[in-house]
Formats: structure tokens, C-alpha cells, sequence
């Protein structure tokens, strides 16, 4: 066993019920791959679950949030008591995330790993006081590593609380002033990519905000070097607590054998960083969608990801995975319920 | 009054409703346009609706089925008796769309047009006997005129049960073997493009069959000429009477003030033909997805369409606009009951 929880074996597929699912698959009352990625949700997931008929009906999120010191650099269009205002928006019901959860019928975990402005404990939110958010990592490293570890674990607690809910399917959002600028300098660090080919705007910034923050993560690279001791010191670098609790979270359904969707460019980053420090994590993670952050493509690319939706989405939240849901549920019920050729009495192809 | 029914008004969009739709969209606790293409389906909804908070709750899907005399120049990887047994299939329920249908609580009809081999009466399934499916359009053309107002006015009765029974969407599909070769020719016809780059493999031929059906599409071309006489004769010639229903339908749809949700690429044809017909129709049709077959990307450029999803099917049935609806519910699930930055008392962008 590892001195390091993440490096212990994730759950294998099972391929027996990958096969059975995929003959199924050919035999539905449908021109073979009609249902196009459908197709492959369906298959994969009954790999994942073990099951021929997979089913994706309990559902947990989790959203994480955190401050971002690098936010003193003048990096987002939004002020940093955002972060908190919003933690209350989540367990209050307003927020696009507690309106998707009510719809799909998703048990909702609200964490605040630390914010800048202290906040009063809000009923239905776990405060974790892993700092007053991150340091700016323009002057030094974001975390501390003991502060990684405790964002990690709390990760793989949100997982371990899912798993006794019986959740099927686990969705970590995000919410954090600042996030994309940490994300794009962990992506551009881990992807060896130039900045100005991974830098957006974020919730909003202008050309003139974009440059900026263009500026500020080059010379944050600059300062901190390549990534060349491993991704953990990259995310204790560049990271955010709620970068590092995805992280965690991902690599712990994967050890526990729960399927993972992947919202957007942050999560996708925290993802990329679970698959370097466990590459057979990768298998339990399912993308949702491809976001309007440039680097959100390039990272889905490293990831060898394909999303099933393409909306132009940049909230966060683990909003844009919400809005997958019902296409995996839909998946499931179409690979489960439809009539085969023969129990349908329809002509198949001639070979 | 035309004398065509399909030249009378559509129904005109709400601008004061959609105006307040926009004013509240602004006002939601998220970064300005960051739920992408579900804030402008929302706001579209609105101005249809003609309310500030629009739903699409209240379903209603109408299959139409048919069959093709093209069918006898092998341009099909299925036998020309799927198209029968697949209506059977809808209604016993074990096709896709019946499987969505269920899963989506919508209201399901199916309309049999006309079939090459007959049927006996299918309990549950409308059969209004146009024809034995069309005629070859490579010998002369498809339907009669008379054959393609029947057709049309099958359309505009389905979407006359849908607002009875207080459809707040109409979702029509289509099934019929060989249905994509008389697709490709109306596009190709109506857009003026060389077979070759619209032509694919339907529901599952190979390179050979691709070939063929090119080849029998630009002889079907050159026998009947240029769309010189107007979109409807393109239709009597190349056309199918579940494309002609369809085409009544989306025309019906807007005359009516029904939001339509157009499925794949033989939807989309029986679209563009519908806005030939009556401009106006467009801002009545919704478009669920790009599908696979290389025309369809085409189609929707015409159309100036931006579908919600991009899965690769190539099913119809309906089933891509089935797949669909779940992200128009939540985009005005979230449109209507996110909080707005006063209500959650969250600092807003500042200017």
C-alpha cells in the first residue's frame, strides 16, 4: 500500500458485462450505431457498474468552493465576496445548480473548504477552514502541502458520503472567484501549452482583463518553474482547495468504483490532474461537456475526452454535467427497454 | 385568403414578452450569457409563448411512416418490409421513440402513410392509406399532386390532436426505408449542391452503396431539372408523403403558434422546404441536433440552425429531438426559478 491514499489500485472494468451490453447493443430494433454516442455511455457504464442494464439514477453532488489569493492581481470581472454570497445562493435554492439538482432529483453537498471574507456558518454547508483561500501564487506557492492533503481528503470524503447515499453517479462542481486563472496556469503547466492559447475570460473579463491575466500567469510560470516534481507539487503551486477536493473526489470514485461525470474546464483540469497521479482513474470519468473557456478544449483533447454536450456553457457549479444527466439516463433507458429484432419480429440488416 | 392553406400568416413572435425574458435573464445570480445556447432557447420560448417564464411540459410527438419507390434502385442497407414491422414497433413500444416517449411522458401517435407491402389494420396506428408507398422519382415523379396535399393536410391534422390535447411542443419523426435518398435529392435540388457532398450512408450502407446512391440521385436530378417551378413541385417530384406530413406540420405548427422541435437530417429537409413555402415558419421550428449523415450539416447552415446537440445519430424516429427536450425543461426550469442577484443578494458584475 502507498503512503499516498491516491495511488492505490481504482476498480477494474468489468468486461463481461461491457461484452454482453455491447452484443445487446446490436441486437436493438436500430441501424447499428444509430444512437451514436449513446451507444458507447451505455456500454461504458454497464463496464463501470457490472451490469448488462446500467442505470444512473441516484444522484450526488457536490459542489466545492473556494478563494483564490492570486485574485489580488485584479483576474476576474467579479469581487471575491462572490464566493461566499453565492455558498448561501447554493443551500438557499437560487442558484442554477440547486435549481438542477431539484429537477433531477440530486441529493446536493454544498463544502466551503475556505473563503477569503469569513463567513458565519450557513446552515447546510460544511465549512472546512482549510484556509482563507489560497495564497497569491504570483508571490509563492498557492498552498501549503499539508493544505493539499486536507483538500484531497475532503474530496474522497464527499465520495465516501455518496457511496453510503447510493449514489450511482457523482457530479463535483465548483465556485470560486479566481478559478480559471488558477486552472489555466495548472493546465498550461501540466500541458507544457503557452498561455495565450489556454487563457479566456473567465465569468466575463474584457480583452484588456484578458491580457492581463494572460500577463499574471506567465510570470506565476515563470516564478515557479516547470512541472518537472510531479502534479501533486504542481497543484500545491498553482492549485485552489476546490481544484484540489475535484481531484481528490475523482480519484476516490474511481478506487470505489463510482462512476464520475466531469463538468467544465475546472473540473476537466482537476481531472487531468487525477489521471497523473493515478492513470487508471481515467476510466471512471465521463465528460459532459465541452465549455466556452479556450483551454477547456485542450485539456478534453489531453484527456482523450469526448463530451456529449456543446452549448457554450461557463458557469461552473457542476451545472453543465446536471444538464448531461439525462442524456446518460436516457442512454440507459433506450439500451435497457428497447425490443430487440427478434423479440420485435423486425428484419435485421442482411449481412 | 391563399388557396393554398400553408400561405396563410404564421403566428407573429411576443416582442414584449421576449423583452422581459432578456431583462430577466440578465438578472440571474450567474455571469451574463454563461448557460450559453439554453439562456437564447429560453428567451426564444418566451417570444413564442408569449410569457415572460415559458414551459414545455405538455408533449406531443406524431411519427409519420412511409415508404419510397426509389427503394427498387437498392439504395437501402434494409428490406422494404422494416418499414412495416418498425410501425408495429411503435406501438408495442419497443422501438427508440417509444422508449423516449415513455421515459418523457409524451403523448405518441403514429401515422402510417402508406406502405409498399400492406398492412393489416395495426391497432393504435392511423393508417390513411395515400398510397403503396411513392412511385420510383428515377422513372417520373414520386406522388401525384393530390397525393402531396393529402400529405400536407395529414400534418396540419396531427398538429391539430397535438393543441388539443394542449402540446406546448410538437416533435415530429419520421420512419420510411429509403427516406434519406429522397432527403438528399430535395436538398440537393433545393440547395443547389452536387450530390456528392450531401450523399452518406443512411442507416448503414457501405462505400459501394454510398456510390450507387449518388449515382441514382444525380440521374433522378437530371431527369426532373432545376427547382424552377417553386419548392412544392420539388416536392411532388423527389419527395416522400412522410416528408410532405412533416412539412405540413412544422407549416401548421407556426400558423398555429405550436413550438416545433425538428429532429434529424429528413426533419430538417421537410424544414427547409416548410420555410419555402412560408418564410415565416422558421421562427416556429427548434433544431434538437446535427446528426451524422454529411447533408444534414447543409440542411441546418440553410437554415441558419444552431441544434442543442451533436451525438452522431442517425436514427429519426423522432428520437433526436426526444433526446432533446430535457435541456429546453431545464433551460426554462432555470430561466424561471434561478434567483436573480437582488433575491440572493449577490454582488453583481460591476460595470
Amino acid at each position: 500500500m502507498s503512503l499516498y491514499w491516491w495511488q492505490n489500485p481504482c476498480q477494474p472494468l468489468d468486461h463481461v458485462a461491457r461484452n454482453k451490453a455491447l452484443a445487446r447493443q446490436q441486437q436493438l430494433t436500430k441501424p447499428a450505431g444509430s444512437l451514436g454516442q449513446l451507444e458507447q455511455v451505455a456500454v461504458h457504464l454497464a463496464a463501470l457498474q457490472g451490469s448488462e442494464r446500467p442505470s444512473v439514477t441516484q444522484l450526488w453532488i457536490s459542489i466545492f468552493a473556494a478563494d483564490h489569493g492570486v485574485v489580488a492581481e485584479g483576474v476576474s470581472a467579479f469581487p471575491q465576496a462572490v464566493t461566499g454570497q453565492m455558498l448561501r445562493n447554493f443551500v438557499t435554492g437560487g442558484a442554477a445548480i440547486s435549481v438542477l439538482a431539484r429537477q433531477l432529483d440530486a441529493a446536493l453537498e454544498v463544502v466551503d473548504l475556505g473563503t477569503a471574507v469569513p463567513l458565519e456558518a450557513l446552515p447546510g454547508v460544511r465549512h472546512l477552514h482549510v484556509g482563507a483561500g489560497t495564497q497569491n501564487f504570483l508571490r509563492g506557492p498557492a498552498m501549503t502541502v499539508a493544505q493539499v492533503l486536507i483538500a484531497l481528503e475532503a474530496g474522497r470524503d464527499s465520495v465516501q458520503r455518496a457511496r453510503q447515499a447510493g449514489a450511482e453517479l457523482f457530479i463535483g462542481g465548483e465556485m470560486g472567484i479566481g478559478n480559471t486563472t488558477s486552472a489555466t496556469a495548472l493546465a498550461c503547466c501540466l500541458l507544457g501549452c503557452p498561455v495565450a492559447e489556454l487563457v479566456g475570460p473567465g465569468t466575463g473579463l474584457d480583452e484588456a482583463g484578458v491580457a492581463r491575466k494572460c500577463a499574471v500567469i506567465e510570470a506565476a510560470l515563470a516564478l515557479h518553474g516547470p512541472a518537472s516534481d510531479g502534479p501533486l507539487d504542481v497543484l500545491v503551486r498553482l492549485g485552489g482547495f476546490e481544484v484540489a477536493a475535484l481531484v481528490g473526489a475523482y480519484l476516490a470514485c474511481a478506487q470505489h468504483g463510482v462512476p464520475a461525470l466531469v463538468d467544465g474546464f475546472i473540473c476537466s483540469v482537476a481531472a487531468l490532474l487525477a489521471q497523473r497521479l493515478n492513470p487508471d482513474c481515467r476510466d471512471w470519468l465521463l465528460f459532459a461537456h465541452r465549455g466556452a473557456e479556450p483551454g477547456h478544449q485542450r485539456v478534453l483533447q489531453a484527456l482523450q475526452a469526448e463530451p456529449l454536450l456543446a452549448l457554450g456553457l461557463r458557469l461552473g457549479e457542476g451545472s453543465g454535467a446536471a444538464l448531461a444527466v439525462p442524456l446518460l439516463q436516457l442512454a440507459c433507458r433506450l439500451h435497457n427497454d428497447m425490443a430487440t429484432f427478434a423479440e420485435a419480429a423486425v428484419a435485421e440488416r442482411p449481412a
